[in-house]
């Protein structure tokens, strides 16, 4: 019973393992949390390609049957020079297909600065739909406000209006959450955008991706549901706290040291 | 003539170079960011020290005469168990010292989680007047507001009185500035603050100490101001932006690879 491998820079990727069990209940999930390293998205793509490069690497060494790259900064840029033997889905291309297969012709991308500067999110899109606008925001204090806690705040609530203006004056009907933290302020951006624009977190999309290719190859598990395990890089307090609420149970965790 | 070392984890421990540059405008100094693993105010003990050995050895290897930990989280955790051959400087007992000098009795810290937590300058205030009262608290979204530009903004202004709020509540009459970032929110806080309430910025704590220590072991740089050096483990673009911003002029960054 080989588990699925999962990778962010922190707690974020814990949406798409919520997103995971909710569609496929029976795969087990390493987790691999690279908390000594994080935020991946005001770093450089250099960077970012060594870092992804070595965590695919830990998590294949533990017996992984593939690997979600949760982290949308290293599925914007280090996937192209990636090597791995088991097969590797990032976030962005899925969520780019479920954001065109939407969308009325105006599509807002929000992410990290890192996410937003390599415009793979603009690049997908215009792969599969050309005539699509896309208009795209980065939205950087999104991920400590969300680590803080502040999900639902009027503080939160007046820096989302604030990066969100100018998709809004652009008439985007649809919003990419190009970053795994994003899903946590939904109820909130939803408010602001009202019922006119539509909602697209791309781990809800990455999952039903693996649920299909896992499908097609047979690969999938299946009997009850085998137990999560959790690798930190960094013993930080603050990951299982954020973990437990994500998840919705307390989560242990491994320390692992990589350099 | 042999350099001044200071190292942070990215752009804050400027402030600390621009206080050098005031106070001993003739020294050259050697500055390290360690912008590939920043911030460190998030991290743990063990990872934070760990970082900060290799950070001195790096600036060592280069030939400084002594180091400046302008990370406060770095001074707070690491700086016991630290290896150098060269004389070390942190910002906590500088800062500490300056508090204790000034304050009426009631002490207000500010910092990043982990300086916060580790109740080093805490610890420091309370050796150097027992009797002091003092209150500390974490500011986790100060950092990102520096860096997003958002100095002297609404927003800022409300998440300040938000964290403040419980130091005001204690009537304190001196707050520490507990990271090199948050002398960029000097304006801000003290106008939040009121007349009242005196501002330490431990950066222009330690780089009187420096002054002190250097003249006193006859080690001051004399003559004409020597050209300052820059290192960075990471390209990130926004170094150089902000760096420029707090220095008044710009800086040519060199990168170096620091596992």
């Amino acid at each position: 019973m080989k588990p699925i491998g999962v990778f962010d820079s922190g707690v974020g990727g814990l949406t798409v393992v919520a997103a995971l069990r909710r569609r496929l209940p029976a795969e087990p999930v390493l987790y691999l949390g690279d908390t000594a390293r994080l935020p991946y998205g005001t770093k450089s793509a250099e960077t970012v390609a060594r870092y992804t490069q070595r965590n695919v690497d830990l998590l294949v060494s533990r017996g992984v049957k593939g690997v979600v790259v949760a982290c949308n900064t290293a599925s914007a840029v280090a996937l192209p020079r990636l090597r791995s033997p088991v097969p590797v889905w990032g976030v962005i291309e899925p969520g780019a297909r479920r954001a065109a297969a939407r969308s009325r012709g105006r599509v807002g991308v929000v992410g990290t600065e890192s996410t937003i500067r390599s415009d793979a999110y603009g690049a997908a899109l215009r792969r599969l739909r050309p005539e699509l606008a896309v208009a795209s925001e980065a939205c950087p204090l999104f991920v400590p406000l969300v680590e803080e806690g502040w999900l639902d705040d009027p503080v939160t609530e007046q820096i989302a209006s604030r990066y969100l203006a100018p998709l809004v004056a652009r008439g985007i009907d649809t919003l990419v959450l190009g970053c795994t933290h994003y899903p946590l302020l939904t109820p909130l951006l939803a408010r602001l955008l009202g019922p006119g624009v539509g909602l697209v977190d791309s781990g809800e999309a990455v999952a039903q991706q693996l649920a299909e290719d896992l499908g097609r190859a047979g690969l999938l598990a299946s009997g009850r549901r085998h137990a999560d395990h959790f690798l930190v890089t960094d013993a930080a307090e603050r990951f299982g706290r954020l973990a437990a609420e994500i998840l919705g149970n307390p989560v242990s965790l491994e320390l692992v040291e990589l350099v």
